[in-house]
């Protein structure tokens, strides 16, 4: 799943290596029961869409549709998938089932080439530098393009379908940039999609600034700040100690054997900043099973003035325990769980290291994470370590898609929620009169994308209604 | 240089393959003298934009550039080179030095990769499927848009300079792709730029509809287009002969020694249809040396009513000699030269082969050439035979670009000569108040980008100063 990858000088002077994922299921999530109906299809894509050495091959792609509310000539709703099982992100985006009647739209959910059950090359698909070589936005996204023009010259009244596109997290920018590059789909909705977090085009601080934010806007907040930003040195301090990891690893209940602290500090703030990044009104099982407004629950646990030592420690590890175990099924908490061991994690990280680099550093004033700052070239060399020297091309996306030049293109609405730590590598506001930015307010990532739920905020549904007119609007054009 | 192939059903019933050329030079051609003062320099490409394995390389891309009449702040006029040597180009493109003093622009010419000096590897850049899997569209552009993208964060006072892209020709398809795709771009003069000519979007016969048009609106026009006409059969008859194709040959003081009348056939037609799209109103050596309207010259010696036989073919040879002989320094005719002998045929060829597959068709009744049909499958047998199974992919350019759903792009002035062949497959209408069509009454192929003459009609005085107008209103916006 996605991870963003920043290097961390903690308190020590070490400098660690800390994984950011946008939300997406642990290895030991599981899919839940929804009611929402689909066949599962394959079209054959090239490998290669940008040359043509038949050498390459070709390689099937996993889509999923449902034709039950659409009627000929309506609309094409496609989900530009992200980095994971597509089963997934079609589960968790009730937003495009639950509008699908009133347009009468076909809906489809496209995967991600590399991802879930569309691996160019098998089981080998990662094994070599050559076999990852097409796995790019590039590629993704005309794998999208081709697959719209399949649709519509075989299903009979698909021909003259307009398309939208709809995404969230890094499908938000695929589905932003698939509009933009492809004019054969009329518009994009935009979640929670973090374009501008490339090279230099926003403050590397910004996500920790949000995250740091929304703990500090709960009910207690400000000692539940002070307590965390108390805790990494609590933590540091106790490792340092004779067996001090093992007192740690006990004290956390950790399955494994950890003897690097800062691999101990990249879970811990991995697990901050995930719990701010659904931090939603209601219980949801999006990342881990969880409670209605985490973060405030975590706080509770934090909201005591200025806890100290093995208080503290104990604190966040019931913090540990609503994130990994609200179910409460877990007898040890796996701290490799954050790292790229599974399958989909590997995906990002590749993607992470090459086209998708997004600087992110935190400043001890403003942080509830430890400082850290950005480190390009120790980030170029862990990358080519880890990856078979790939290229590490940090400004080339800015380049392809325009960085912050894109005034040009029109018909995306940009939405994202104030809560939602990615939102500081959004759109925020409105471009021109055809890129419109909505910003959901109490909402954390892609909220507007989830299906419709009684404890949604009057602001989502606000956000709903301007993306369906603006829908509305593109189709009739 | 350029060519697109068609499969020509001649009349007497054989299929033979007719190699149409943009306009450029035969490799006899020298560039000519000129007085542009240029430098030339190189800029260190990645093989592979869409890639991130470091097996594949860099190469180095040639470029020219002039600071001669360039502010700092002031304009960047970028010239998007197409499939030959961008020396030949940049010469030939007196209308952006002509322009550049009142913009105070700077002046970039841009090799296309695999051309002139600009080869991704070497002498082997065309010897094998895997070296030539990075010869297309997309990785030309992204050369484009990241040399901008050095020169603006290179040369002090570039930085905010706005970007205009010229080109000619497929040179024009590049530059109109370019705005489209890379807002880095501010706008595009796409000069005799047929980005509709792929699959369905234009009908096949178009070019041979304009050109046989060519000849028939000369002064003794109609006779002209029936004596064409009827050499075809001439030529037929007198090949089918016994030692015909000998007779044929000392004729037409061929070098070789052609077996196959289809091969003279291509050629013919070529001669023809260049004559067309290098009807200039001035004497130019754009092609080949040629004197002022060359059709009408070469309809001198075919305007007598019903000419057969040998006068038929005398009256051809006279077309020939004009075409490659005007200077009179030949002693025989080289049929090869309309092959892919040279270099960079070649690299068109390919490119013809792989996206850039362009239908030509003839009919009967409209076209002064032999009645041909477009037929794909044996297009695609013959491209693979010749380019090691390459994968041709005749709507990849369609998806990728759009095909006429661009309305959503801005910044565009498509020009195209109502003389020119080519201009059946480009846009000749507004399709938006920001992509605009201008008509050249009396122009050939990109007449436009071509230096001011005395000869010039004030149809493309006109044209050019709408464009001028253009790239005032992109600057300033």
């Amino acid at each position: 799943m996605s991870e963003v990858f920043l290097y961390l000088c903690i308190v020590t002077g070490v400098t660690a290596v800390v994984h950011w994922r946008f939300p997406t299921p642990s290895s030991r999530h599981v899919v839940p029961q929804s009611s929402y109906e689909y066949e599962t299809a394959y079209f054959t894509q090239p490998i290669d869409h940008f040359g043509f050495n038949a050498q390459v091959g070709e390689f099937r792609q996993r889509y999923l549709l449902s034709l039950k509310y659409w009627k000929p000539g309506k609309p094409v709703f496609l989900y530009t998938g992200n980095e994971g099982d597509i089963t997934w992100f079609c589960n968790n985006t009730g937003f495009m089932w639950d509008i699908a009647p009133e347009f009468e739209a076909m809906l489809i959910f496209a995967e991600h080439r590399y991802y879930g059950d569309s691996l160019p090359f098998g089981s080998d698909s990662y094994a070599t530098a050559g076999n990852l070589q097409y796995m790019t936005t590039e590629q993704a996204l005309a794998d999208f393009a081709l697959l719209i023009e399949h649709i519509k010259s075989t299903l009979p009244g698909a021909e003259n379908s307009p398309v939208i596109a709809f995404g969230g997290s890094y499908g938000g920018m695929l589905a932003a940039w698939l509009r933009m590059k492809y004019p054969n789909v009329v518009g994009a909705i935009a979640a929670s999609a973090p374009i501008w977090m490339f090279d230099d085009l926003s403050p590397c601080d910004g996500f920790n600034k949000i995250a740091s934010r929304d703990y500090r806007s709960t009910p207690g907040g400000e000692q539940c700040f002070e307590n965390i930003r108390g805790f990494w040195a609590a933590l540091n301090r106790t490792a340092e100690q004779e067996h001090g990891m093992f007192v740690v690893s006990l004290l956390f209940e950790l399955c494994d054997d950890i003897l690097d602290v800062n691999v101990l500090i990249d879970w811990f703030t991995a697990i901050f900043g995930n719990l701010a990044m659904v931090n939603y009104p209601y219980p949801t099982s999006f990342l881990e099973p969880l409670p209605a407004w985490p973060v405030s629950v975590a706080c509770s646990y934090l909201n005591e003035s200025r806890l100290y030592g093995e208080d503290l420690l104990n604190a966040v590890k019931k913090v540990v325990n609503l994130y990994f175990n609200y179910t409460g099924e877990l007898t040890c908490f796996n701290s490799s769980l954050q790292g790229p061991s599974s399958f989909d994690v590997r995906g990002w990280d590749y993607q992470a290291c090459t086209e998708m680099v997004m600087p992110i550093c935190s400043r001890y004033e403003s942080s509830v994470f430890p400082p850290s700052r950005w480190n390009l070239y120790g980030y170029v060399q862990d990358c080519e370590r880890r990856w078979m020297n790939a290229t590490v091309r940090p400004d080339w996306a800015v380049t392809f898609y325009g960085g912050k030049d894109i005034s040009s293109h029109s018909n995306i609405v940009f939405s994202n929620g104030d809560l939602d730590p990615w939102s500081f590598g959004g759109v925020l506001t409105n471009l021109s009169h055809t890129l419109t930015a909505v910003i959901i307010e109490g909402g954390a990532h892609h909220l507007d994308l989830r299906a419709a739920h009684p404890a949604d905020p009057q602001s989502v549904i606000d956000v709903r209604n301007v993306e369906k007119a603006h829908i509305r609007m593109w189709i009739e054009a």
